[in-house]
């Protein structure tokens, strides 16, 4: 225990005693509770745990009109989908994203499977009446982002909303940046420049896992890297890119199918006939870009670049000031107010952890971190406020496609010698 | 989605269908599931929160023998501790702290109050045959603290356990720095200086709260910040202080009580009719030391360090090496290896996010940051695990109380102009 | 005073005693000292008393077969050039270029003047049977540098050397890089990512110089600051770029006239009055890249970045290790191991201010940083060495012509709507 | 060359040409240009080089009304000398330091020796007439130190002055420090806190030099390092201290004498038959104390650090500010502006490079780093105005006597079992 600014009671509730039935509350916040969220989700692996842990911990953190329930969650596995639920808090379990669809108990379908069944689950949820969140990227393709675009805007009309997990609006940090962006503090701007840098497939020898197909993945680093920095300098910059000029690279093209035996006793032998097969997405992407107000971009993406394990870094410079982020310190936001006198100016170092920077009237006293998977409770709770207010959340399906239309470009721009390839409107 | 270390599914459940009637689970991972650990918390303000949320999540992270129930809350303010019970999943609220101990449906009592009623519940509770929990400081003075000891050690014999909050022991990075240590990466230690900065206090019109008056609090920012980098120390030495030399200082010795306004229309003129009462205890503690290896030691404890928000640094320096950490970061911890040839070394960032560190395999892949609250939910896994063991858990309250005894030392050498104080034993 | 690592004496010279007629040493080093190496310099702005530095001081820190003399200074304004090399201790002035490279005492011409009047002098004065040193870029065209390199050839057969002034190759960290790389450290290539951010034309009222017109600056930031990073990164990564696709840009394309006034009391009517002139260079240039290895490279250059003062940074990540640097600290390399295991890797910060680094053996203890300056005194070393091994030192003509083929194709491909374009060999 | 704010030309000189016979310049910046300050400097170890450079330099970057001459050096061993005398660039060599006082073509003496001699040689050159540097610490003893406070008041009526080399509070980061703190930024001062650390005692077998020993040193790592961050504290606090608490340590009590070999093909045996000798300095000091206006200090001064090359760190928190230092990045200043709102306020990066800062108008472009000698140039310039102006400079005799009473008390209270010491005035 160390700060005193704790955190005031919540004011009193209705006082209906809370049942003995249950450790969850069955009210949150002001009285009277709102009626409950209740949430399908699809998929159950890395992107499941951390949407669970989103769902289970918002109403316990912010007040909401409407409370989460973790109603069902929907596997192929029957054995595995049953022991996630179990772990990650789940009611009940699903074998079929069509049952869980079906089921009248579910307001809002969470959908957190590879890209290549988000357009097919999405569409059908939100045609079956259903909310949506999908995970990042949208889709595989900018057809199957449009036609999920299509499907929320015919939601719309029955106030079902959708929205796309770009997770990373939801740093304190970078939702603070996009604050202080749009309060003019940059001007106009100059530069954007934004890497996303992994290292996980420097090892020659790791599997050919899933992501490392394009027909699950859709493509590699790009996908999965690059539709997140595309996203996040959209939405700082405020505006989007007209144009990308980009290079892709395969580094290792041909890895160990998952399950083969690369070591042993004749390791050494073994590596020569150990079956491989083909990687069919990039390993690297880098690309340059205008935005529409002239302003010049840099990206680059990869998971070649050792020693860097989630330097994801943006620095945006404008004609009044700079800021710049690392998610890999990400309770921290760099700020240069251009407009200071040049002998006390300087870049500073913003820790975001005070009750006026967004998200954080909610959680610990100024200097206390908030980790990685605070992105996903700050998703929930604006997913909730976006479906009781009946607005539609931001990133929309719409800003989705957006980012879907600039990885065409980057994919067409890469196939045809780096020539400069307008984004298609 | 950003990673290919996606958490492989646990391992099948017996399949006992999820309860319809709860979103919690039933039972956790490896089955079958042990016994629930019933929890009855005492305290519901900051500490209070941050030790629901770790209750609440760690049985979804962690694979446990047994698991935790938030069975009931206690408070004296019966609307407020039913409100806080809603807010952060307790399924009971209690109004008395002898009757939450009376409840033979709780097996382990944790304590959130304020130092001064820390020894008075432990021991109660300890006789009573329930675990304890209880916040730092131990207590508010060696005496107490030799009490609730006692307890523990009567306790211990009917196979319950004590243990003593110092969550900043299960930051993966100290307690990576602490497995380093013990395998020998300093060898023989030469200094150790910690420093525990915030700033909260500059502002001379900040109110006279509970923690600046000593019969509640005990001390001043040496028992709230003191108190952690001691143990810390400690703990990350591997050994006892033997001796301390202290200064002590209050800066701002009167303050506006707690309501009073100190603003509005006639600000300057109120400033002077305020009503004020007295700071008891010191706004800020530094000492010197020496470990009983002869290593030395220096200390600071300040609420006055304008821009420091939770600046908790400790660097330790080797013969052979060297090690830093600093709260305000906490995913990283910095080594210097002194055996490497000198156009080489060079202190390294460790992000300590990798599964190899400790609790890491439970999380997120690397480079995916945790955050402060993540400490409650190591220390409830930790104390969880001590329980099923049955084996008494570290921080002990002998640690708790060797901590005391250092505290008492460091009053006693600033009450005696700074002279060299040894510890007692 | 503050370091045990004194410096020896050195060896004892014949003791010859030291002349009372001036206070440079008449000898240097070991004994018996060398000839003399008269330098005649063409330009004294910037460059010019950057380089006078380096001169002058490079015999008092280094032993040197040869005893560099500060012969003459060059400069069309006689008043000028005579204050110039009184201000920086040359013996005497010259006000052509011509003049300077007749005089019969000067053994090397050290050319600091704007990059249009490179080709003419070098070529001059290495026809005329001088070594030279050749400010970069080397020149405004690929073809003015084919010429110098022709004549660099020509002048080798008669042992003179040429050599350009990259002098970011010699900040001991850069050189400790290349070093390591050399070793094979960072195993196989992958990426390379380099900028140089300034912000000296942020403000659009900043007038325009002569950097600002193609005619004597031959191209913005893309001469000034990326040859410097091209060069810096072809030198590091130990092979040339095959090819680049780019962008350029100019931000604001009209600047007061130099002397124009732009403030003052009728400032607002001012700005739509004054004379303003033509920006016909870039102000930022962005490009990626293949190396001949099949690495990938991005580059950005640019006067725009708000706050960001000299921020020449490279990253390059192999498939063992990657490396690090910043030349706002230029006393720091970072280099992460990946050959270490998981749980202890971290890029770790090198001080490079050990005798065992490159340079520092004659500089001062441990942990004494050195500056922006000592580039030059390790350039004037490594070219004084150089003339009397008698051998071409780098960077060569040779060397930076490939620089100057590599800004070409950057032009070429951002006029070509960025297609990718070859370097030229 | 990467940057537009070229340095202006000199002010035309009056013309006289350059002499041909020397490479020095005759007449430096506005004309006419003042008379030779003749420097005769004893010692010619690390300091002696340093204080060269910045002889050497000074005039060349800085406009100075008196132009100084390197006109002898001084050392025992005739063979020595005359080597550093041609390395350094003096123009005549000496081995007796009254021989060096009795000439009459010197007006100023640099000691550059251990502290054991500046006492005597100090006090010699001032009652002759001299102007002196004396490095630091001023003396080993306090009553030294008071004796040649009281020959620097003699010699100031005859208008020689008297300066203390401690020249930390020449980097332009410490006196930009030194100008925020006048100019109030800080508010009252609540904290200072500073280390020293550095780690070439680690090894145990490092030999006995010099700097052990106490009848040459006076004190290990508290004079050598305590004496450096004493001073800059109370320059920068604007204050003097008003009492200490310390504890001292001598870790490694034995060490081969030099010369002794400690490895070789029989080195485990040799290690327990070499000649050690005893260690009679301190190892480390750790002290608290108070300012005289009730702030809180903390030092830290060791040679056992390891990993930490030149750490001086400072960093000084007051009501409505913070600032922070590291000798490690010497061009940074990190500054908290304790009145910005909370939401944009931390610690800010201000790169010390600008025009506006210290020094800086005569030195290079916005980002372009100094390095650590270039403290003794703007020595040298600090001390040639003050002779020119006829004023007593800061670090004054007095200003080291302080210094030396401060470091007599640490060692009166280490002696003392740590009791709080007030500083003798």
């Amino acid at each position: 225990m160390a700060q005193p600014h704790e955190p005031a009671a919540p004011e009193a509730a209705t006082a209906t005693p809370t049942s003995a039935a249950g450790t969850r509350p069955t009210a949150l916040g002001t009285a009277p509770a709102g009626p409950p969220l209740r949430i399908g989700m699809v998929g159950y692996a890395f992107m499941g745990a951390a949407h669970s842990q989103g769902w289970r911990t918002v109403g316990h953190v912010f007040d909401l009109p409407r409370t989460p329930h973790l109603t069902a969650i929907c596997g192929r596995d029957a054995t595995a989908v049953r022991a996630a639920a179990e772990r990650h808090g789940w009611a009940h379990a699903e074998t079929d994203w069509r049952a869980l669809i079906a089921r009248d108990d579910i307001d809002l379908v969470d959908i957190c499977t590879p890209g290549d069944s988000h357009a097919e689950i999405a569409v059908a949820a939100l045609d079956a009446g259903k909310h949506v969140l999908c995970e990042k990227p949208l889709a595989n393709s900018v057809a199957e982002a449009e036609a999920m675009t299509r499907a929320a805007e015919r939601a719309r009309a029955h106030d079902r909303i959708a929205m796309v997990g770009f997770n990373y609006r939801r740093v304190p940090a970078t939702a603070l940046a996009h604050r202080m962006i749009a309060e003019g503090r940059l001007g106009t701007l100059r530069h954007v420049r934004v890497t996303y840098l992994q290292d996980w497939l420097t090892d020659p020898d790791f599997p050919l896992t899933w992501r490392l197909r394009r027909e699950h993945a859709g493509s590699g680093s790009l996908g999965d890297l690059g539709a997140h920095i595309v996203d996040l300098a959209q939405y700082l910059a405020g505006e989007p890119l007209a144009g990308v000029s980009a290079l892709t690279e395969t580094f290792v093209r041909h890895r160990p199918l998952p399950g083969t035996p690369t070591t042993g006793l004749n390791a050494s032998r073994t590596l020569h006939t150990v079956d491989r097969g083909q990687v069919t997405v990039d390993d690297a992407a880098l690309f340059t870009g205008r935005f529409t107000s002239g302003a010049l971009a840099s990206f680059e993406a990869t998971r070649y670049a050792t020693g860097r394990k989630n330097a994801l870094r943006i620095e945006l410079n404008g004609e009044h000031g700079s800021l710049a982020f690392d998610l890999e310190r990400l309770n921290e936001l760099w700020f240069h107010d251009g407009t200071e006198p040049a002998d006390r100016a300087g870049f500073r170092r913003i820790l975001v952890t005070e009750p006026d920077h967004p998200y954080l009237d909610a959680w610990w006293p100024p200097g206390h971190a908030l980790g990685y998977e605070h992105t996903f409770v700050h998703q929930a709770r604006d997913l909730v406020l976006a479906v009781a207010e009946g607005r539609t959340p931001e990133p929309s399906f719409a800003d989705g496609l957006q980012v879907q239309r600039v990885l065409a470009a980057v994919e067409e721009s890469a196939a045809k010698n780096s020539v400069y390839t307008p984004i298609a409107v």
